[in-house]
This record gives C-alpha cells, sequence and structure tokens, in this order.
C-alpha cells in the first residue's frame, strides 16, 4: 500500500470535448477516516458521459460548475482498508462515489457493500451497475417491453444500450442498435443477439434506419438526444414509445445542434419519457436479482474499455467523450 | 344566388411566411353534384396554421405539396343548395372540407350537420370545432387535468389555447398563457379567466415565464414548439406533463431554429405526449354536449379575427401565419 493518495484535479476549464490536459495528477496525503467513516482503496473507477454536464454544473447531479482544483465526481469499487464504522470490516468490497482518486474516506450511509462472488466486481459499475439500472428503468418501467415488440436502441455497444437490448431480447421483443463502428455493429449483434445494427456514421445513414427497419419500432432508447432522436422518430411506430435518457451529442456544449424539428413526435403520438436512474434506486436490488444470474451464466455479454493507471484518467474520458471508446469505460487503480 | 364560383389557387410556391400573393382568386362555374352528393354553399371558410405545412404536404393530413393552380384545403361551414341525397334537403347548415372557395360538392358521408340553434354557426370552426375538439383531447383525454393542477397554455387567445386554458380552468386548474401582445393577454386574463398571461415578445421574457410562475405547472399545451417549447420546459414541474399538437414556430419553414437541447424534458422526468385531433373524431359529440351549453350560457368566451370575401383568403391567411391575428381566423363568404 502506497502511502500517497494520487487524484485528478481540473487544470482548465473544458471547452467543447474534454482534453486529457484539462486535467492534472496532484499527489497528497491518504485521507484519514473521522468517527464513524472507512477508508476505501479504489479499485475501480467509473468514467460516464453524464460527469461531462456535471463536470460543467448541467446536470441533475451537479449544478454547479466544477472549479479548477476540484476532483471530479464518480463511482468507485474499493476495498475497505481502515474503518472506524461497526458495519464494514478492513477487506470489505464496496461501491460509492469516491470520485477521480486512489484513496477515499465515506460516510457508511453512502457506502454499499458489493460481493465479488454474486458477479464480477466491476460489473457492478457497468451492466449491473448505474447503466444497467438505467437500461432496467428504460425496458421494464418506463417502456413496459412486450414480447413480439421492436426496439432501436442508441449507444448500442455501450453499457446502456447493450443492457437495454439484451433485457428486451430476454423479454421476447427484436433489438435493433445503432452504433459509431462496424466492428461495434459486429459486436451488437454477434455477441449480444441485437436483430441488426446501424453505423450512423456509414455512408447511407440516415437513409440506411428506414431500409434496415421497414416495419419500424414500438420504443426508442434515447441517450443521444439532437438529430439523433430526430432521426430515430422517423421509425418510430404510430403510438411508440421514446425514453429520453441521455444526450450524448449535447453534452460537449460546443455543438449548437442543427434545426430541431419535433414533428415525426406529434405525427406519431409519440409517448416521450424522461428517465433519471436516481428515481429507480429501490430498483436496484430487484434488478441485480434478475440480472446477475444473467451475467454469470453467460447469457449476458458485456464489453469493457478500460485504462490502467489513475495518471490516465484525463486520457480516458477524452476517448469516452469522443466516442473513441468501445465498451463501459473504466480506469483501474488497484487489485482485488 | 351568383352563378359563379369563385376560388382560390396557390399561384406561386410559398416561400417562409405565406404572401397574399402566393395566392390567385379565379372563377369557374359552380359544380354540379352528382348522384348522391350536395352542393354546398359556404358561409364560413376556417384558416388554421395546419394549412401551412399541408400546403407544403408536410402534416399528417397531407403529404403531397399542393401544386399551383390547385385550392387549399380547409374546413367550411356552408348551407345546402341542391341534394341529391335523401339525408340533406335545401338549406340544410353542414360542415365539411369545403376547401377555399364559395361552393363546393360533396359526397354525404364526408359532410356533417351543424345546428345554428345550438351555437353560433362560426362556433363550429373554433371553440366548438376542431380547434375545441383539440383542446378537449389535450385537457381532458392525454393530460387528465386535475383540479388544483396549473396548466400553461401557448397561443392562448388563439381558439386551441382559449378553450384549452378555459376548460382547465372550469375543471377547477389554474391556466398561464403565453401570447404575443398586451392586448391578446389582457383579453385572455380578463375575459378568458387565466390566472396571468405573459407577453412573449416582451424585453423580459423568456425570464418572466419563471418569474410569475415560481411555482411552476403540472401541464404545458404546446402549439408553438422549438423554443417556446424549450423555454416552457422551463417551468414544468418534475413528472409533469407536456402536450405536443402544433409547431407554429416551425410552420414557416425558412426558420431553421437555434440550438435545441431536451435536457429539461430529462432533468423533470417529464412525459410528453404528441396530439393529432383526428384521432378524437369519435368524441366530438361528448366534447360538443360538455361544452356547447357553456358557449350558450356564456361561461366560456371566444374570440373571431373576420375578413370579408373570398379574394381577402391569402391576405388573410399571410395575416395568422405572421401572427397577426388575435382570435379564431375565418373568412366570411355568405350570409346565413
Amino acid at each position: 500500500m502506497s502511502d500517497k493518495n494520487r487524484k485528478i484535479v481540473l487544470a482548465s476549464p473544458i471547452s467543447g470535448i474534454p482534453r486529457a490536459d484539462n486535467f492534472r495528477t496532484v499527489e497528497t496525503d491518504i485521507p484519514v477516516p473521522g468517527e464513524g467513516q472507512i477508508l476505501v482503496r479504489h479499485v475501480y473507477l467509473s468514467l460516464d458521459p453524464y460527469q461531462r454536464p456535471a463536470i460543467a454544473g448541467a446536470h441533475v447531479t451537479s449544478n454547479k460548475a466544477l472549479e479548477e482544483e476540484e476532483v471530479p465526481s464518480a463511482e468507485t469499487i474499493g476495498q475497505v482498508v481502515s474503518s472506524n464504522n461497526p458495519d464494514f470490516v478492513v477487506g470489505d468490497y464496496v461501491r460509492h462515489m469516491g470520485g477521480w482518486q486512489e484513496y477515499s474516506v465515506a460516510d457508511s450511509n453512502q457506502v454499499f457493500r458489493v460481493d465479488p462472488d454474486q458477479a464480477p466486481l466491476s460489473t457492478y459499475l457497468g451492466i449491473l451497475g448505474m447503466p444497467g439500472l438505467t437500461a432496467y428503468a428504460s425496458m421494464i418501467k418506463l417502456a413496459d417491453v412486450q414480447a413480439g415488440q421492436s426496439v432501436l436502441v442508441s449507444s448500442a455497444s455501450g453499457p446502456v444500450g447493450s443492457m437495454v437490448g439484451q433485457i428486451a431480447v430476454r423479454k421476447g421483443a427484436t433489438a435493433y442498435g445503432v452504433a459509431g463502428s462496424d466492428e461495434k455493429c459486429s459486436f451488437v449483434v454477434d455477441d449480444l443477439g441485437f436483430a441488426d445494427c446501424i453505423n450512423y456514421k456509414a455512408a447511407d445513414y440516415p437513409g440506411s434506419l428506414a431500409e434496415r427497419i421497414p416495419n419500424g419500432v414500438d420504443i426508442y432508447h434515447d441517450a443521444v438526444g439532437g438529430q439523433m432522436l430526430i432521426d430515430a422518430l422517423g421509425v418510430l411506430k404510430n403510438y411508440g414509445t421514446v425514453v429520453m435518457c441521455g444526450l450524448i451529442s449535447q453534452y460537449n456544449e460546443s455543438e449548437k445542434g442543427r434545426g430541431f424539428n419535433l414533428a415525426p413526435a406529434i405525427i406519431k403520438r409519440a409517448v416521450m419519457k424522461g428517465l433519471i436512474v436516481f428515481d429507480f434506486e429501490d430498483k436496484r436490488q430487484e434488478f441485480f436479482d434478475l440480472a446477475a444470474p444473467w451475467v454469470r451464466e453467460g447469457k449476458i455479454k458485456y464489453r469493457e474499455d478500460r485504462a490502467i493507471g489513475i495518471e490516465n484518467t484525463g486520457a480516458h474520458f477524452e476517448r469516452l467523450m469522443s466516442g473513441q471508446n468501445f465498451g463501459k469505460a473504466l480506469v483501474v487503480l488497484g487489485d482485488h
């Protein structure tokens, strides 16, 4: 165990897509837990698109922009290395908002135990964590997907999209994906079991959407917003449902968007529902009990995009926010 | 009775806001009804914003652009002057899609009898017609407004908006309007009974929305789209409902719109529903039976923006589509 805590701080204001040099690594002493607190050594650090607007103070989790020298917030999986709380013992694995750093102290009521025997530890940040819960809330709670329906999924190779489609398929629906490369699309179809996947960077997009989904879809899961939402509305069936849960297209604020016309939503009599995953925290166990066996039995596939070492967090975030990642973005910080 | 039928035809392609000289008056013989048909002399011709995208072939009622020399489609109130059908006698008043002209022949299954003793004939095109039914579908069927709730209404002095707010008020809700002049806002508050009305052309808009509706609204009725929708989402309460039923801001296609970000719809967990009034045709009688007594008893107020004579239809449409009208746009074509 090192005797220092390395953490990432904001080095300069972010404009557009974040760059690695918007962040800087600083070294401090390992913090000391106070009364009732625990000290956690982080094993995995989660990088997620919502962290971009959160850093800018424009997200439901944060309405205050991060200042220079402050540490971005993020979910972590870690191991308790020191405990002043009877509910946790040294060696316990936990999930909490540890931030972009190697160690953190936490109050016990903000920390949740995770079990490496139930599922691989990293999946608690991805397919079985917040992204998985988002997919569950979308398909089961808001869209109420039924056997025989069809679902279009944006960002289909990512942790949310891959789980949206796989839940839909397991419920007897047909899943169509949209992703940003032929390689991602092959994964979506061959490994995840989607019926088809459309590459939105191909020359024939968006015409390819209507060509390859001629009968339309009952449900569209939207993590992108903007023009992607408008394009997807084009293949929504009348009276279809749109779950709006992300705005990747607009998180890098410099992009202003083209003209935006919701005419298709009206014409289709769409029902569009905003989703905030935190509303479904009380369904986390229900979701986990459903999906963890699928993961253990290999019925659900997933892919991770890993970086090693806290000093690479900024570059990995740049990779994520410029769409170069392929799978759930994680930073590996230590052994387990 | 004249022996000629004057009609308005498209004279040139429309770009942006329609101009009077995009249309031309032509004179033809009065058409002769065939077997089973009736000949109708039009008394009132309805002008509605949806006719702009319909002429362009970009509306749910029409996916084919009007060609030059063709007559725009419109709902009319008229009187049967000749009948080859046992269901209609000369003198009957009827509502049908008669178009921008003084006479039309119609098949009996596309014509609906109206009763001047039940309500003023012109109201069958406005507050008790398609615009009124739209308001009814919005408040009663899609948003299910409840006593104690609050509702924000765009285009509040128009036929749809004025009825949306008055239905909400009659159901025990509080109505807030948005309109384009202080004069319109005075009408909305003083005559229609809205709690407040915000002038969207005033210098303090859109900040005035949040200032004057500090507690937010449960429901937003949107006939405008674009930036107005985004502004209104700013005062929507969490889990609020948006009824999307029009896109006046985007009907004059030259306007491309600013950046459009649905983040508030997600953050608020909004449920947004597309409304097409034609889905509610089977509720027309139910609506009429509810609202016609209100009109007769003076409990529901309305305002009309009338032009006289078929030759003024194009100019009146320009007036409507440039937002200069105040009340339901009608052309008076004859006596009744």
